[in-house]
């Protein structure tokens, strides 16, 4: 059945009434509405307030909660509580919790600590969801469900271990295809029987911190995709469960970090009506990171999406949190919104006194007084979301850059030992992505399973790697003239973690027109330079070594044995072109490349004067450019000549020439 | 029954000779001796020896040494030896062994790793102090006795969570009560029995290094409180059994490090018949810091106390253990005397030649030479106290100055999370501290219990947890004339950490007149300055940004979005004041503040000349003054002005104008 | 019996066929020989094929792989495949895993993770070498058996318990022997029955990384001892298997690391026919760590020894894998034939495409491919082994300075709690070693146990424990005319680590005619200088304070309350001298100490000029002299006067005046 709509754009975030007493809840309302706040998300953790022994139901408090809220025409989003097991549950099935990496199991305390394959957990989350959807499935005011909570984190537990070998089983068929598929023949490991398999664990084949050291990468990779996949299960369940009371109704579950390393969302997309993400940027992380995962959001059904946590001023749990400066706060929200969210969410409407999180800002802050900075600052973006929400909702963004993202490429390059000690996924892609956002050319953030062909650029850095077909997609569509730049490290091995023989890029090797002979590490406290014409760049991380069989060099190493080498390369293959870069570049190195990459392969910036302020576009449903122009800095920045002119949303006038520190305008023209 | 004091100032320290041949023992005796020992601590580990299997006692080996001292007219300090258990102990009962915040039992070895609920343990140390106390009670050497040794460190066995629930509702009695404390209805951790609670341990609600992470404060800072509790019936349960058969001995055991976190040793103190301190400041500890402990124990029950162990050269156990200078030692000794020690004692007389303390200094050393520079200076500190120690013993302190240091705030404070990761309690505690030691002002330790009427200022920073009552006191103290200082990060929460909501500090906005808006962290590498007058003071750690409901501003911010926002404010409040410091300030820039409050609060230092001497002051019994000059540092100092002339009780002549480097003089005008 | 020599100079490595298809083989065959290499290394890790249930044997794979390389004349080292269980194996028979330090069993996965004291493990892999052994004992081309694979990694399970428990009745007897050698009366550990003993794991006696903290140092070095015999019980066993069907075979096992701190190499060293070591320097280690490692190797036994492993280009399991530059894999391998080796093997001779190590760098590559810098290289050397091989088999090394190595000191030294945390065995080893290397003095690498009288100069620094009689025996060496070099941290303790009493150096006190008094540390950011003649040097980690005791100065402190104390002295005994080194010198201290040393001595260099030059000296068996001169370094190097007109076996021709970076000649006159 075909889902509903969120009815508007929401402003509002996570409320949890059932920390005060019912008697101060119509003072929360009151200040809500001071503040143009017109939902909140409900029942995130109150499982044990539901369910005080197993199959004793007690709604009298959500009851009260849904409506307080529903009269006073809040929309709700309707979480499910099952990310937080009752202390009873422990007691009773000590199975439902977690067992670490170390084979330690969990017990009761802190959250999101169930085990994905334990048959308790499951029933008891899928009895309570189907109470609650029995419950409230016709308040016409809940406008979408929320399953569970930020998912993530793996299990090691006898269970998990039986489910990953049915897991195996499906996958593989017989312990011989296994064997073969690990390469088991490597230190003695072939097994015989799928009872033999042992989930990796610190004690086993993977020794060094979770996820990122392991004998087996085959192992260990496929162990990754199982949890993903058993905790889809999970979702998947309450969704049923849901659907089967309320088919229309939009379900979502929260992604969150930065991205999550252990949940494949492109997987889990798919079964998402709306994705929705928490977003937490630290106080010293660069604006093109939440950036780029709100592109990666957006890209994942190519639908505006959910912004469903944020903080209202300070978070707590950073390891420093300083305040937001002043305006930063609307500009950091609106930024999400500049790039697809559709709604704006907080964590949270009223700060807990007590627990963890008691020192993470609010609407309502522990001095519950309106006149604050941070509480005039939310009242503010909610009168501007009040005007411009109703005209932005729903409108689409359109890239002709896909940087590819891809989970199984992020676990399987994150297990390499070799080379270097320092490969990390996100960073390079994020050196990559930095690239375009400077230049404000609008990227989508794609799996390898998008359709390419609407790219005029691809971009793959890192891609380890390549699974069957892969090679091959990429072929054609550069064959048929599409851009594809990737880098070091791509192309090195199949599904499982095997190596491609008969040289590196392997799948590559033909679109790239490149052999990599060998590959240097760049050791700490040594400088490598690549030359670009007359200009030397520094080259970190690794150095490919390599040989043209076809392309032409653009870059070469500058020093080393290896000076004169081919460092980066350009390759006309069919109608399109492939480039390489053999090493890891500084930004200065980095952007002579995509400077020619992004003049062969024609992709246009939003405004083509260079300008440190971030401009994005959106069209809305009536065919409306709406440009979002976002300073997102303490200095004042001038407004480009484009936008000259151009009518401001949010003021309602003519754009401002300048925009202060943290100043936004949405602009049409 | 009335304790006997001490009779006399004891000079002396642990003391093993079990580990050597009997007929070795009078050696020992002669050189110590020659030092002007004349006491020593015995049995503090023989359990093993006195007990080779349950209930089978050996006292053979103990009645020689405590012979051999008898009859060389030595005072004793029993111990009771119950701090390291037997082999055979944790073989028969694997449960008198703790429980790591792993959750794993350790094994025998080491020692103080005895479960304090453990039954067994309870009864056999009962049973073996029994069997001391019977032997050994009419032993005239015998001065005291020692129970256990340096108590600390937790338990997380099932038998602690059985005591600890008792424990919570004995405190809560019923779980709703509890709930409410410790605010559970936050990521659903309502209870319904008290069996479902668990102790916090790294799989549960608390999963950082101990005592530093938790979810759930209120059961983190009761387990810590509960766990104190268990230590001291330990204690008390010795001691009943001591005073069986000795009624008038006083009982003690050794407080430890800087100062030991998991004992609550101002609850402990009332148990205490005299407060004895084990002291081992680090090599690069700055001198105010075993000061300010010094002053602590003092405090502790307004008394002199025993210094029951320090080195008589180098440690072996901190990372780098540098020799201490020529005159070092002694100066450091003879500084725990000037701030209210009536002993100074040794760990050890006697150098072990195994076991991981076979490299810390002793009287005797490995090579058992008396023509050691370390050996020399024993001896003469030996003959200086055989001089002075008739006339200090006994000699009281006196400070109007009250610095607050309060165990309950110490656990709560360090378990934040939230605004910096870097908020520590006695490096901040100790940054007042230090203002006044470097003026030469006396300062009691105080804790919030104590009578603030007695001082004419009381410090109090980062008050962080405010219990009730003491808000009110505080209000009290200054209405009636006191002055009263504190800093950000006080007034927050109460006794469970759920904050005082209405705006910070909570309890403390009236004395302060003051509203803490929100608070800023000063991130790594960042420069946040105030301004007082014409002059610029780095603030750290983080700044509160204030609002003045009634106070003036002494210093306000001079550079970020809240420049001239009041940083220190100061608050005439009936005829007090109150001051509140916004910042973790620079030594120079809270010198500056600190200086203004004595000015107002009219507290005078023991010399008003500045010097880098320190200074103290005690009152004999008979009402002489007596002045502790301290030459803490290698070089030469010159005498205040106001000495000179003084008569030096060490020398028995007039003071030298100059002090040499680690130099002492003990002055009468 | 007595055992067979290897047939020829070994050019090879570790091949795993059974990882790729056969039809794949034949054409590896031709690539091997197309670098001349002339044997293998097989079933190292294949116990999962050979066995593949319990007691069902397949040789099919194995036949197949033998008659490969038997039939292209190669010679074979075949392995036993015992250091990696099958996974059935851990099913059935939990206990074969390790349990580590921590008190955790290992599961399946990994390698070298059997417990030595497994009985099962015992029985099973000795029925595999039995199966193994049988089969292949005749034939021809199996020139050595190559048993396990780099033993080491303790054990701390019950059986392990059981047996050292068993062990230590072997060595003391009476649990109150026990008690006397540990020093059990300190902390209450007198034991009276011996399942009172617990193993030292972090539960119990010892608590910090694995082998550096311990309570009862005694215990810890008894533990380490154990489980280094424990293991070698384990080869042995595998040995006698072998020789029964083979009792002319010469049987191996790998040594390993810089060196291997778990396995007593001197005490295992009796049970080995040859020496076989695996070479991996790091690409930041400096170039006389592998010599030393080297001349320690060929000292085992005094005799040419395996190179049973080394990297044909990059490993992959170091944090940064840098190539090797052109020339260095060559000079590198040569490096070791230089010292001693009488073969070159690699790891591996095929890269894996999967498991941990695919990224370790192999003679055919992932590429396949034979016209790469990497195979030219290997053939290069290939090549040259050739030529050379036949003429240095089996030539002899003579050394005039022996460098003391021991295992029980590394073991108790890094034990030591005291004085400084940075006390560490080999780097203060290396120091002296380095004197000797950039000189070109040929030296040995000696346990306490050689024969020292066959050396002009015994060199032991920090020969911290020192084992009854070897005092006597250094007196008697002494006197006799030799010369010995000790340091500060020598001559403390006893076989248990007790020290011994009367002063330091203990038993080295009248050969180095001083006593140390106390020894300061010398902390971080610090500098302590020493003076000699009119020059300061750096003194570094702890300083001796010394009273020369008949030994005369020949350094003095420059500064510190100590200047002007003894730092270095030289003493005349007998006919000999002995010198005691105060403190850790920096290099150009040590120097000067040492080439007073060198002089007193009469040791000679080989070549009178100071040079950059590696040069090494071999005897071949016919007694032709083979100087090997080696360009360590990237840069270009003079060849020495002396060796201008000799002969270059390498090339056939005249020795050329001028090296190449990473060149290498071998020189006869």
């Amino acid at each position: 059945m075909k889902k509903k709509e969120l009815p508007r754009f929401l402003y509002g975030g996570d409320y949890n009434p059932e920390q005060w007493p019912a008697e101060t809840w119509s003072k929360d309302i009151q200040v809500f509405k001071q503040a143009d706040i017109n939902s909140a998300t409900v029942n995130v953790f109150s499982w044990a307030l539901l369910e005080p022994q197993e199959g004793q139901y007690d709604f009298t408090m959500l009851d009260k909660i849904v409506d307080n809220l529903s009269r006073a025409n809040f929309n709700i989003v309707m979480a499910t509580s099952t990310a937080a097991m009752p202390a009873w549950m422990f007691k009773k099935y000590p199975e439902v919790a977690r067992v670490d990496y170390q084979g330690r199991r969990h017990v009761f305390g802190q959250r999101h600590n169930f085990c994905p394959s334990s048959k308790d957990y499951q029933r008891l989350a899928s009895d309570l969801v189907a109470h609650l959807a029995e419950r409230y499935h016709d308040n016409p005011h809940i406008v979408a469900w929320h399953v569970n909570n930020e998912y993530g984190g793996n299990c090691y537990c006898d269970n998990c271990a039986a489910a990953f070998r049915k897991w195996l089983k499906d996958r593989y068929q017989t312990p011989d295809k296994l064997n073969k598929a690990w390469n088991m023949n490597v230190w003695s490991h072939t097994i015989y029987d799928w009872d033999e398999i042992v989930v990796p664990n610190e004690l086993g084949d993977a020794w060094g911190p979770e996820g990122i050291e392991t004998i087996v990468a085959g192992l260990s990779i496929d162990y990754l995709r199982f949890q993903s996949d058993a905790m889809l299960n999970l979702f998947k369940l309450e969704k049923r469960v849901i659907e089967k009371y309320s088919p229309d109704a939009p379900v979502t579950t929260n992604f969150h970090s930065l991205p999550n390393k252990m949940v494949d969302y492109q997987k889990w997309a798919k079964g998402q009506d709306i994705i929705s993400y928490d977003s937490y940027p630290a106080y010293d992380m660069p604006t093109y990171h939440p950036a780029f995962l709100y592109d990666l959001m957006r890209t994942l059904k190519h639908q505006p999406f959910m912004l469903m946590e944020s903080t209202p001023a300070q978070v707590n749990w950073q390891p420093y949190s300083p305040l937001k400066r002043p305006g930063q706060v609307r500009a950091t929200e609106l930024q999400a919104v500049a790039h697809g969210a559709d709604t704006v969410q907080y964590f949270q409407l009223k700060q807990a006194i007590g627990g963890s999180e008691k020192f993470h800002s609010a609407v309502i802050a522990h001095s519950g007084r309106t006149d604050t900075r941070a509480f005039k600052e939310v009242a503010r973006l909610g009168h501007d979301l009040n005007k411009v929400g109703p005209v932005i909702k729903g409108a689409k963004t359109t890239a002709k850059v896909g940087i590819v993202f891809d989970w199984s490429n992020f676990w399987a390059l994150e297990y390499v030992d070799g080379i270097t000690q320092d490969l990390r996924y996100v960073p390079i892609i994020l050196d990559y992505y930095r690239q375009f956002y400077e230049q404000n050319i609008p990227t989508d953030v794609i799996s390898v399973d998008d359709d390419f062909s609407q790219y005029d650029l691809i971009v793959a850095p890192v891609l380890y790697m390549v699974k069957p077909g892969l090679g091959e997609k990429i072929d054609r569509y550069v064959k048929a003239g599409g851009n594809f730049v990737t880098s070091f490290m791509s192309g090195i091995v199949g599904p499982s973690d095997n190596v491609y023989t008969g040289g590196y890029p392997g799948p590559l090797k033909d679109v790239t027109g490149i052999w990599v002979e060998e590959s240097d590490a760049v050791v700490p406290g040594h400088r490598t330079n690549i030359s670009i014409g007359d200009q030397e760049y520094a080259a970190h991380l690794m150095c490919d070594l390599i040989h043209l069989e076809g392309a032409q060099a653009i870059a070469t190493y500058a020093n080393e044995f290896y000076a004169g080498v081919p460092a980066v390369t350009e390759n006309k293959y069919g109608k399109g072109n492939a480039w390489y870069v053999g090493s890891r570049l500084e930004h200065d190195g980095l952007k002579k490349v995509i400077d020619r990459v992004i003049k062969f392969s024609g992709v246009k910036p939003l405004v083509d004067q260079a300008t440190p302020l971030e401009v994005t576009k959106r069209v809305t449903t009536d065919g409306q450019e709406l440009y979002f122009v976002l300073n997102m800095s303490n200095g004042s920045q001038e407004l480009p000549m484009k936008f000259r002119g151009y009518h401001d949303l949010l003021t309602g006038r003519v754009a401002q020439p300048t925009l202060k520190g943290w100043d936004v305008e949405i602009l049409q023209s």
